[in-house]
């Protein structure tokens, strides 16, 4: 942690000056339990969204983006879980759209200051008279406080909130940035140059800071975090990222003000603890991987490579069992498309040497499989090509991920 | 079955005429299993083979590209399972070199018309002692009657042999291809022009033909079959496909020749089958989902679209549970690259609509899970865009595959 910063304790998306947030139960959950969050900001944010890049954009994601091309500030985030809205055609639209409108008219304001996420099964419609109560519930119990109810309410096969706030100081003024995020399963970023995420996550800060910049901002922190995380591979219809800024904390930030660096390394920061946050509360996870490649012809290769390995079945399996099958890690890098000589590959497990040029180290299975048994652990893998580089974070397969998945919705 | 076709009643690699073999003991496996296989054929064959594009090929798989570049003929197959002698180096090399000189000197043939294969783990050093004695015992135990045997020792996770064979009338002759195979895990070919397969399958057959025909006929086969399918994505460094050609038949097949369609299609046949083959066996699996895409612009977009619905983890638990969460399969095919227009994708599953317009067909869920309860069910999406279409054999993803695969040498 770099001593610019200061943790808040408990921080998360209402820790910045003038955000308030809850989270209710409006009846969505079988389970009974909070499946509906609301973030507002006493006042106009500027903002800047990244939605997924899947060819089927959940109904809120479609919605999101037109707010994000047509207005200039807003106010609030209304999320619901349990429900994706994905998959529902115009009906399921409206319903965003209704969902805006509803919660802008409860908390007095224009329905083009609210942006709305769904989360959770896709194909089903969202259940209007529900939401709606839950909106008006909600908009009752919003609290300087609530950020971690919020970050509750999100959850689907979450098993625990993923929330962070981070301060600093430009010139004499605290700025603070806060976030929170949901995201367990489908969860599995590509896209590289699109804007897009891989979950849902809110971001707020008491700066105050140009849409652009803020695009800027986020787009670069996204990149270098939730793109780069996988659990399953699959790519969700609903991932959103939403950064606000209400410049409450006095202080105007832009690409060259003073504060500048402190705040993109904050949001970075924030992203980069919410995206591990996700790995490693990934279904059934029980070890949080970093594969981490190095010395590839170019940054393709290296992505390629990482993700390969991330996303093999087999080695993820291995890793669940301490298994120290390194075959199957080099059959990975194998037909990743990366080009490179087996000859001159290197493989670690933490600081421990597996491979050496194309062919085992020498070290014992057991010292091997002693690394493995760490609840976090890196993959490092150098391709003896070139200079660069990609890390992936990834989590292992194991029996909970199928029970979680093979009946999700029972 | 076409009528111009008989299958042979237990019929596989010694089914047609000269051709011999046997499966015994070399001590390789830790259960005291079968682990060596010999096929052998009682006279010169003209030969083809295809292999993995793996970056790290196996040693067995750069020794056998060797004969094929510059051996004329072979006369026989010697295979070991339990190790793969992949990331092996040189000395691995030398141990695949070694095993045909030694299979050549106990049957008194020159080394160059002996191919041989592995499978089992990586980076393991081949016993040669074991292997020699292996050789020895096969090579007294050759008999007419052993191509069971064969498919049998050549098994690792497999839970069954693999074998067919197939006759059929050219010029009042009869000529008969037959083949095994084995493979379980480690299944998904990725490449599709380079030459290459996913597992270890040996076809025979006692018609005459010329190398450069075989090869284009085992290509093509290869192509439609064992390029088609997919347990885990994961492609193995040791994929070996073998045809051998006798012409103890006395029937020469060649391009133009009058048996030239029964012949491919024979090979076709027994490709398809041993690929099926090996999806029903593959790791844990209890269900053969057929992933068929139609109406995609073009075939690139197709085999995106198929690859990624059969590799997608939600998707295949999804599938294990019965649950027909057809929500996941769509997200697949809109994070695959293939370009399409939502509001034209039809999906099926088997004879039920699931998906028209984009929008969940209405059928109702439990009509929906009842054919979820077949051991083979066809996942069919129509994009809507074209007539391009591709259709990959996949499995399901279960608790056992994770079993299998957490502990897989121990």
């Amino acid at each position: 942690m770099n001593s610019q910063f200061d943790f808040v304790e408990d921080g998360g998306v209402t820790s910045p000056a003038g955000f308030s947030a809850c989270g209710v139960c409006a009846g969505l959950k079988r389970s009974g339990g909070m499946d509906m969050a609301l973030i507002v900001s006493d006042c106009d944010c500027s903002f800047a969204g990244t939605f997924t890049s899947n060819l089927f954009p959940a109904a809120p994601v479609c919605y999101d983006r037109e707010i994000c091309a047509t207005s200039k500030n807003i106010r609030a985030v209304t999320v619901n879980s349990s429900v994706a809205n994905a998959c529902t055609g115009l009906e399921g639209y409206e319903n965003s759209k209704k969902t805006a409108a509803i919660t802008a008219g409860v908390l007095g304001f224009e329905p083009s200051k609210v942006l709305v996420a769904s989360t959770g099964r896709i194909g089903v419609q969202l259940p209007m008279d529900k939401l709606e109560n839950g909106i008006r519930e909600a908009a009752k119990n919003l609290s300087r406080t609530g950020g971690s109810a919020a970050a509750h309410a999100i959850m689907t096969t979450d098993t625990r909130p993923k929330e962070l706030a981070v301060s600093f100081i430009v010139d004499g003024k605290k700025v603070t940035v806060g976030g929170c995020c949901k995201g367990a399963g489908m969860i599995g970023p590509k896209m590289v140059v699109a804007p897009h995420a891989t979950m849902l996550c809110f971001m707020t800060t008491d700066a105050s800071a140009e849409n652009a910049y803020l695009a800027e901002v986020i787009g670069k922190a996204v990149e270098a975090s939730f793109n780069k995380i996988t659990v399953d591979n699959d790519m969700s219809t609903n991932d959103t990222v939403v950064l606000m800024a209400n410049g409450k904390s006095g202080v105007t930030i832009s690409s060259n003000s003073p504060g500048a660096a402190l705040f993109e390394r904050a949001v970075q920061m924030i992203a980069e603890h919410l995206a591990r946050s996700i790995v490693f509360d990934g279904e059934g996870v029980t070890k949080f991987v970093s594969v981490e490649v190095s010395g590839a012809a170019n940054e393709k290769d290296a992505e390629l490579c990482a993700r390969a390995i991330a996303n093999s079945p087999l080695c993820k399996t291995a890793w669940f069992g301490c298994d120290p099958n390194w075959g199957r890690i080099l059959a990975a890098a194998g037909y990743s498309g990366a080009v490179f000589s087996p000859e001159n590959v290197t493989l670690f497990f933490d600081e421990m040497p597996v491979v050496h040029g194309g062919l085992g180290a020498g070290t014992p299975e057991s010292e091997l499989a002693e690394i493995l048994k760490r609840r976090e652990f890196s993959v490092k893998i150098d391709l003896g090509e070139g200079t660069a580089c990609c890390t992936i974070w990834t989590g292992d397969f194991t029996y909970d991920y199928v029970k979680i998945n093979a009946d999700y919705h029972t």
